[in-house]
């Protein structure tokens, strides 16, 4: 695995953030070094990338050994066009030199019913479950293995903007879905390493609790401020509300502008025309 | 990180299964040597060690910066025997000393919308996707961490089997729901590093291609009967079939059993009255 050219100096990750200290452990450092990659050089990827990756990928747990999950391997300029129209157009995607797309699958194990002759009756909600939990750990452990291969990766839900579009583009059949797709290519940039919630806002001893709520958020939202990250990037005020572009505006606003409308809502409709029991 | 014991041998990887060269890449070789841990032993775990997976977590990508997961830390011996029995009784979650459970969280969301005096307007299936997506990366994130730290891990979909009794035990509030369980302590017991279907299988290039499969799962079906992975732990013939146990009850047979039937089928009413839009 060699680089075109020599990494940057040493990136901070993220137990450096909370001052603590990854006991020089090289899977805890790569693991919190993480930070999205938007930007990719045209270089091609070593011989054995995509195999690796997928090595990687089927590491990970599975529900049952079930293995729900297949990938598909996009590296066609016209086809990664063609993907980048239907996510938002957003630059990576032309960019990066390989795109994956991580796909729940149950196509295989009806398949495996019918070879063995019993019937599958196993659809439900959990079951779409199941698989989209699958396909997603797989994920992630194809983009660990990627940056730490040092590559750049940056995960697309908006694979799921256009789904009948997607789903005739890779030619997935019934019971195949795209869920989230993966950006691999050598950084034209590196991100940064973003800080997250406080701990206390995401753990909980025992018990859900809100207790911490209220500090942490504010706590966030003016680190994430003062961090400059919403500039030039600001979400407009949902229902033409007149709000004046505060100082402050930071996570919560930003996130709240986000969450006013829901998104992508023929999805449901598709899932369900093309073979997956919600019910 | 220091363990009681010294390590075993070095384990066995998936790409030493495939004849592939990791190419000495601590983070690859960790990703690869997973195998799910179903024995622990009572050792407590460093100082610390709830953090450091913690932060892992946090590590991995979330949608838009949403962090729409919480994660509820279970050391109390009441509440995990409470979990056993709600998890289809597994001992691993009465041995190991930590578990962890991930939970998909729009409350955290609602609450910043409703700070910054905006509706929240987002549910829908997608939301409900996005939730659970970054739930299950953080969950990959924080296993991967612990088993850096030499601990072993085993991820519990069962969480799912009675999701009413699993809110009120964590006090899951709506808009919150336990996705899966991770179990985390000292290995009692190395699991073997489980072959999976070849790639051929997995893998499809530009579009979506059933071409090889029959091939791929007839050798993998072979590979795990041939492995005795499943004696003692054959699942009955559905519908009270009489079917011979045959010498080749493989991964076929054995998926094909399991799938013959809807399972945990009040999932969904159970979500929607919890607070999750799934439409």
């Amino acid at each position: 695995m060699t680089r075109p050219t020599a990494p940057p100096a040493r990136r901070r990750n993220r137990y450096e953030l909370l001052g603590l200290d990854p006991a020089a452990n090289p899977v805890l450092e790569a693991i919190a070094a993480h930070a999205s990659c938007r930007a990719y050089r045209p270089d091609p990827l070593p011989e054995g990338t995509v195999e690796r990756l997928a090595v990687a990928a089927q590491s990970a747990p599975t529900s049952s050994n079930l293995q729900a999950y297949s990938i598909v391997v996009v590296q066609d300029p016209a086809r990664k066009r063609r993907l980048y129209e239907l996510c938002g157009e957003q630059p990576m995607i032309l960019d990066a030199p390989l795109f994956l797309v991580f796909c729940p699958d149950l196509r295989r194990l009806e398949y495996v019913c019918r070879r063995q002759g019993h019937r599958f009756g196993a659809g439900s909600l959990d079951m779409f479950l199941v698989a989209t939990v699958d396909a997603a750990l797989a994920a992630q452990n194809a983009a660990l293995a990627a940056e730490a291969m040092g590559l750049g990766t940056c995960m697309v839900g908006a694979i799921r903007e256009r789904p009948r579009e997607v789903i005739d583009l890779l030619a997935l059949p019934p019971g195949v879905y795209a869920l989230v797709g993966l950006c691999v290519g050598y950084p034209a940039a590196r991100g940064e390493v973003k800080p997250r919630l406080p701990l206390s806002a995401v753990l909980h001893r025992e018990t859900y609790s809100d207790r911490h709520l209220d500090t942490a958020v504010a706590e966030y939202d003016r680190l994430m401020a003062a961090a400059g990250i919403y500039g030039g990037r600001q979400v407009p005020a949902p229902g033409g509300q007149v709000r004046p572009e505060q100082a402050s505006y930071g996570w919560a606003e930003h996130t709240a502008r986000r969450l006013a409308a829901a998104r992508r809502r023929e999805l449901r409709s598709v899932l369900e025309a093309h073979g997956w029991c919600l019910t």
